[in-house]
């Protein structure tokens, strides 16, 4: 590889892209940090760590921000890069189809900065084809250079908010080239500061992987949420029977009120829907099936909420409920298809006295999503989505 | 615990029953084995195993055959065993409801010796609910003693064909009572010959363990065959992207040709069907689809032999093919649900010149089955179904 590929920008520093950025400069590279997020860019620049539930993201910001690692929210100050990462979100649209909106902002951005020898890497997750098609095309667009003038490889990223940098440092990272020489290049300079990195045969093949997963947790969390309900039917305890059926050949997920985030509930419609174009509808069954349970266990939950409101001498429409927690993880502040915010606005439109405390967010946070704040010691019934547990405060 | 409680019957010396049998009497225990096929009884009191792909059992059986183990067709030889652990098949008819009636007629035989005091285990996995309900029942009426007259607990076989020794010495094995007492009992009673052995809180949870166990296995075939489908659509080698995307939060099963044998495709029917009975049918939806799409499969793979022969510059109708294995599963000669059975009867219902060769079957046992035996160098072109591979022998 030339010396000049070790110049590297990282296009988006959110989540994931920013410790993505700090453990790079924290190998030694100079990183250019491009977002459009001004304020987030001053932050970072002076040190500042913006994602303070990210387990060892502080000591990297405070010792590489505005040094090593340089954040802009100008491409022009990536132009002398030479290695292009980009890690900017693709989220579904309302029917489900990827929406690639912003990716596609980045990348003709990026393709006006773009030169002849330069190294593009994706490390957003999407369906798979996507780098080699529609990716491959922007670039193409918005530089005015030919596809073998640049190199392109996808590379996805495996992280979880609160445990990036340790994923970075020690979970196996896959990447793979939209040809063979990009995904040599692409491995050779992911190799300076990725210590477990494994080349597949073509960038493709690294998308499905990341797909792959998503789609196991899916499926695994929807057999644990029907396995759950059908316990609850025939009188026995899941967790008990959960704990002594796993072994190292059976691994029976937790139930939930569902699945939420930008990741989970997200890949399995990459594959349905691009199945769907090809009118292959039944090849995707299971990834279907396993969509609407875990969306629709806040049906179940309602429901469940309801019968403990029998336990309560009181007209059902005067009793406060609680649902103790909205974001769509515990400790995470993001609403991202968060099933316990829909759960407690389904609550709502059943006309229940819905109330919402979550330790993460203010009043006003809670007024903002148009619920209503309560003092959980004021409530005739808690629900903890993230427990799945019950609770009637004493008065 | 009594000492006339380690005076034990196994009831059932099938592919479960006696590698328990053997195990018990191993641990210095003196063993009743009953079980209606008379020469089995034979074979085994002279100390000659019958089910020579059974690591380890031949040593046991040669050991204990007809000495500290005693087989026998008639229940009264048993009449001085105080612990009766029943362990014989429960299948499922046509309709996928459990066949109970070989448990049922084990029942009756062993309610006429039954007496009071005594303690009865089944290993049987079946429908959670059936110990404390038809399985009692049948006892009470059969023996004319009442519930409380006898001790009733149950513990699900957890063994494989082939591992059954090691399963039982090392696999963890969970006991659960009608009630506190058997529980207890049995659990004391199974302490001298199980290492691993957990009690849980009833005989209904240690029911729903293995139901739940057989669950998540052909969900995840499922889920395999599933992606394997889209793999191929994509593009994608699902072995390359199943090797790197699986780690230790992701298990991506193996594809197949389906799903066969007494137990995994057998299992998810006993909670969909008791759901039915409910009335609560979309509790089951994933188990469902799971059992749709591994008792597909074999569409699937007849259309994948439609397009190898495409490349056979034969007329379709004259090109020999051969399915190189028709038992459920590679080394077993067990054809319970084979799915591999099902793919060369497809193939022959489809008018395709359809042979099949097994190495652990003779030609006439081929014949037997209906179908038509040829050597492999012979046919045009083989599918081995536990690879998943296309050959075409060279002439």
């Amino acid at each position: 590889m030339s010396e000049e590929h070790a110049k590297i920008a990282v296009i988006g520093l959110g989540n994931a892209g920013l410790p993505l950025a700090a453990v790079i400069a924290d190998s030694g590279i100079t990183v250019t940090g491009v977002d459009i997020n001004e304020e987030r860019c001053r932050r970072i620049n002076r040190g500042d760590n913006p994602i303070p539930e990210e387990a060892g993201l502080e000591e990297l910001i405070k010792a590489h921000g505005g040094k090593r690692l340089v954040a802009t929210p100008r491409f022009e100050d990536a132009r002398r890069c030479q290695t292009f990462i980009v890690i900017v979100p693709v989220f579904v649209d309302s029917g489900n189809n990827p929406d690639f909106s912003i990716m596609k902002e980045a990348l003709f951005s990026l393709g006006r900065i773009l030169k002849k020898g330069d190294l593009v890497v994706l490390e957003t997750t999407f369906p798979p084809g996507t780098t080699e098609g529609v990716a491959q095309n922007w670039l193409i667009e918005s530089s005015g250079l030919a596809g073998i003038d640049f190199f392109l490889a996808y590379s996805p990223e495996r992280i979880m908010t609160g445990y990036s940098i340790s994923r970075l440092r020690e979970f196996p990272k896959v990447i793979g080239g939209r040809d063979e020489e990009s995904g040599m290049l692409a491995y050779q300079v992911y190799s300076k500061f990725i210590c477990n990195l494994h080349l597949v045969s073509s960038a493709r093949v690294a998308e499905m992987i990341k797909v792959m997963e998503g789609c196991y947790r899916d499926v695994n969390i929807a057999l644990a949420n029907e396995l759950f309900k059908i316990c609850r039917k025939l009188g026995v305890d899941f967790f008990e029977a959960r704990e002594n059926a796993n072994h190292q050949f059976c691994q029976i997920h937790l139930p939930s009120t569902g699945v939420g985030g930008h990741c989970i509930p997200v890949y399995p419609w990459f594959l349905i829907k691009e199945m769907e174009k090809r009118e292959h509808f039944g090849n995707c069954s299971l990834l279907r099936a396993s969509r609407e349970i875990n969306d629709e266990m806040i049906c179940y939950w309602a429901e469940r909420i309801i019968q403990e409101c029998l336990k309560i001498n009181k007209p059902l429409s005067s009793i406060k409920i609680c649902i103790k927690g909205i974001t769509f993880r515990a400790g995470v502040k993001e609403f991202y298809h968060s099933r316990n915010l829909g759960l407690a606005r389904l609550l709502m439109e059943k006309g229940l006295d819905t109330y919402v405390y979550d330790p993460l967010l203010s009043e006003s946070d809670v007024r903002a999503k148009g619920l209503r704040y309560i003092d959980p010691k004021m409530a005739d019934l808690l629900f903890d989505p993230f427990r799945l547990t019950f609770e009637c405060p004493e008065k």
